[in-house]
């Protein structure tokens, strides 16, 4: 999906939504977890409910690969099979494998076709230690995007990402501005935590106009607010995320209808940021 | 397997090459690739030969994921098939699943499941850039290992990691430094490359006596003598790896036997190396 066909689904839709899925099978209600011969099984079968679910409030779906890694070959399928129902059923939404890969060139070159051919998704999560050559392979594939990890919403973002160079440039601006030299925002967003709202005016100046994906809204405690009124552009620029806060609505049997009640609450809220914020 | 295994191991074998296991069905003999109804069993049929033929030689395997990944569940159940084989026959080797994972807290902890028990592995590697939180959920694990990155051997190396900040510190030796307060060097090593000979000198300065993984030797053009000259301590310290070198040493149908000329070779020279530079 390129980046008009993006911002088309944002404008039609009137919510820029990124729904999470990380599922966990001791949170999933009992009659998913027995009816399914394996974890696997029961991981697909929640993922297409809360699919099914939500899609209307969102524009984006982003599985965690850890969560599915953590059960082997059987949550691989799962995983597999989420990405296949998503692309069948829900050909307008993105799809961004989660996995905060990079490596050397010929590697990375792997990772690439394990997300974009095998797997099949439109986007993945790159980890920018290792530079350039790491990066590079994810970018050439035509309609297909890097999401480069800048600044996280997470505790340990302070370790790294906010220590200044010489010249007082912290190394999440360098991450931006280097990374910008490598491919355009046609196929290049980062990752922004919203824990962060204030520093959204630092990296609007770095990256102006390229889209954000932005987690942290939620569980981690981020403002949607704040992330609109200093991130959002005039092609809204913005994916925000959450997953617990979506697909753990409920533990109960109702989990479905309360993934659907709280995406659509928070794409209500994203309608109204649109309307006040977009410039 | 705990430190004092792995340095009794090298002093046994006097080696300590690590052979890196990055399958690809392009570069290896016909006859294993028509004999294999998918590609996943090819995979494993060249590993388990280049094992058997190389194991006297090394002390570690490193399978590197992006590899299996690319052939998605068939891939999976190679690497799932590999890391067995390892530790049912040569349970004295480290088996360091080459991963560079690091995410937020609760997925990392996913990511430590899915390589320390569901995959077996006795080390991971790992991206530092998102910090304490994102590393922190490997180290629990008794008898496992974390594999920081810190120094790498690719040109994009020079992206990020030799930043210098105010004081002069560079970004791998201001990673290093913190993370060693994070774990002990019976639990953590780091990714040093072997084009970086020189900074070797630096890297012991912030880590006397972590073990380094050394990449980069062989193919990417790096010197084992400068490696050692600089790197090895007492209890040697280091893990050279060498994949394409070895692996793919021949294409012909004497791919094991060529594999285990060159792993010999190299570990002939680690003799030679401990005699000169174990200190």
């Amino acid at each position: 999906m390129n980046r008009t066909e993006l911002i088309g689904q944002i404008r039609e839709k009137r919510t820029f939504l990124c729904v999470g899925l990380d599922p966990d099978i001791k949170k999933m209600p009992s009659s998913i977890v027995d009816n399914a011969s394996t974890p696997g099984e029961a991981i697909f079968v929640f993922n297409r409910r809360i699919i099914d679910a939500t899609a209307q409030y969102c524009v984006a779906y982003k599985p965690n690969l850890a969560f599915y890694e953590a059960y082997g070959i059987d949550g691989e399928k799962a995983l597999a099979d989420t990405v296949m129902y998503l692309k069948e059923n829900y050909p307008h939404h993105l799809v961004i494998a989660d996995a905060k890969r990079g490596d050397i060139g010929n590697t990375s070159a792997m990772y690439a076709k394990a997300c974009f051919e095998t797997l099949g998704a439109d986007a993945i999560t790159v980890a920018p230690y290792m530079g350039k050559d790491s990066v590079s392979p994810f970018l050439g594939f035509d309609g297909k995007w890097v999401v480069l990890l800048a600044l996280t919403s997470n505790p340990g973002s302070l370790d790294f990402q906010l220590v200044e160079d010489k010249e007082g440039r912290r190394l999440f601006e360098r991450v931006i501005e280097t990374a910008r030299s490598w491919a355009s925002s046609e196929q290049m967003m980062f990752v922004v935590g919203a824990t962060r709202g204030a520093l959204f005016e630092d990296i609007r100046r770095c990256a102006p106009d390229n889209f954000l994906l932005v987690p942290g809204v939620g569980a981690q405690g981020g403002s949607l607010e704040e992330v609109c009124r200093y991130g959002m552009t005039s092609d809204c620029g913005l994916l925000v995320n959450s997953s617990r806060g979506i697909i753990y609505a409920s533990s109960g049997e109702d989990f479905a209808e309360a993934s659907a009640r709280e995406a659509s609450k928070l794409a209500a809220e994203m309608a109204r940021m649109l309307d006040l914020y977009q410039k």
